[in-house]
């Protein structure tokens, strides 16, 4: 179990100290300001599978870390997260048959994203933090993205399976082209969005939940698009790519993302494929940058100034 | 994979004909009348890690089967239930790290409770089944019942360790016997509530939501508490009991509900703890009576005959 106190000045920071890495709970805390009426909440993640000290790549776990962020950003609560490794037997003791996200505040646990979303809705709403606005055009565009993007892993590792460098992607036959085709347009369509809307986040100038939805689905379908399958967003997308700039620039983002290995790592595991001991044994690292060409474009059209 | 048509006649007939086990989906389907237009929702539940083809201990899982049983008896849709061992090739790669439940309807896959729930949500709501009226009072008297057992049953299997059969509970330690305590307030408190209301489910005569999260979790109480901690459910809570006896004559619960052993099972996995052949091998059994005693107060004041 390792902890991340929320701090914005963690980024330059050397990683948080770690009192004692075999209790259950080795975490220290930052606070943000003095009130120590905030309530605390602690927010416990899927460690990586490489390294139980580094975050997994669990998407809903990222989601609501995101969300903790934003309220732990105006001041609203203090949050602490911790990563756990679901196969211990510290955890599976303490949790009984729980799965992380779990979050923890007082004398409550959170085991359900019905009831974390609950809470955190609850908060927000408190502090008029406008986190959870609906708009069900957005919802519709990004609610399946993820899931074809799944399919798309799967038919894609499948056909590649035994080959030394994943197939070009023209030169799939069509069932697996199908899924391909889906990705892309669904990920034009959102860019079409962007570009009608003219806005930095989703909703407007501040991050939702639809953001927290949709910044690290992008993100896993870029590395791993990078890194298993020989494929990547459509460079001709640039407000979706400013719309991924963006995330790259948003601290409740940057600071809950897994580093690129761990990502990788956590689908080779799914998929059942062979992890070679350079990806286990790398530094971590996080591509945080984009294609050159693309970050070009959208300098030329101004869209990184908004 | 392992499924379960739902029939309200399956209780009193063989095991479901399993098509091919070797297949991700070895379902068949009995539908509720002859409406082709209904949805049609599957349902991915954990297995139980004695034998895979059986329901497992998971309490979401069988939260939500309740909830389409309901929309399933009166007519609302079609549904099946698959058992998933989530620990295996097959599933790991279909799912790509998702957990059950899982709820699929054509090609939407809902990997997250609060998706579900909103689904199923949605569908009553468009049928004007009662599935999900509110109630501060019920919400805040079953809310921590769970979480308070679990505390429980952590201390006192600890405080078991080692120990032919479970110590007695009024011999327990202050520590211990303050987890103790607050369960049979928390029992209580929800028998005086039902005693106070007169209502044979908990927000009248018909299933809701509250009771679909509580049944399981009464009946996870007493069969652990039995068969691991010498801990029963108090006999003098008459009111409760004959809320235990109803989840026994609801059919959305009895075909929703694991065996004793697989319960068990899930127990002593989750706290390490040993497990003996006699529970693995046992042909699976369901608890689904209630003492001699308490049964016959229950009669005595008539109460089962609501």
């Amino acid at each position: 179990l390792h902890s991340y106190p929320f701090s914005s000045s963690l980024l330059s920071c050397p990683p948080p100290l770690r009192l004692d890495h075999h209790r259950m709970a080795d975490a220290y805390q930052l606070q943000n300001g003095a009130g120590d009426k905030k309530p605390l909440l602690e927010l416990y993640v899927k460690a990586s599978g490489i390294d139980s000290r580094r975050i997994g790549a669990c998407l809903f776990c990222q989601e609501f870390w995101m969300e903790l962020y934003a309220l732990y950003e105006i001041g609203v609560a203090r949050v602490e997260v911790k990563t756990v490794n679901v196969n211990s037997e510290a955890f599976k003791k303490n949790f009984l048959g729980a799965q992380p996200p779990i979050m923890i505040e007082e004398d409550k646990q959170y085991t359900d994203n019905r009831d974390i979303e609950g809470r955190i809705f609850h908060l927000a709403k408190e502090y008029s933090v406008p986190l959870f606005e609906k708009d069900p055009t957005v919802e519709k565009r990004i609610e399946s993205l993820y899931r074809n993007f799944k399919l798309f892993v799967r038919a894609k590792t499948d056909f590649d399976k035994g080959k030394k460098v994943p197939a070009d992607i023209e030169s799939l036959p069509a069932a697996i082209k199908i899924h391909y085709n889906r990705i892309v347009e669904q990920l034009a369509s959102i860019d079409q969005l962007l570009a009608d809307r003219q806005t930095r986040y989703l909703l407007g100038p501040s991050m939702t939940e639809y953001d927290c939805e949709l910044m690290p689905r992008l993100h896993h379908i870029r590395i791993i698009g990078q890194r298993l399958l020989g494929f990547d967003i459509p460079h001709n997308l640039t407000h979706l790519w400013n719309y991924v700039l963006t995330a790259y620039r948003t601290a409740a983002f940057i600071e809950s993302c897994p580093a690129d290995q761990d990502i990788l790592h956590h689908y080779k595991e799914q998929l059942n494929l062979f992890t070679n001991q350079r990806e286990t044994l790398q530094s971590p690292t996080k591509t945080h940058t984009l294609p050159e060409s693309v970050l070009g474009e959208i300098k030329r059209l101004g869209l990184d100034r908004k």
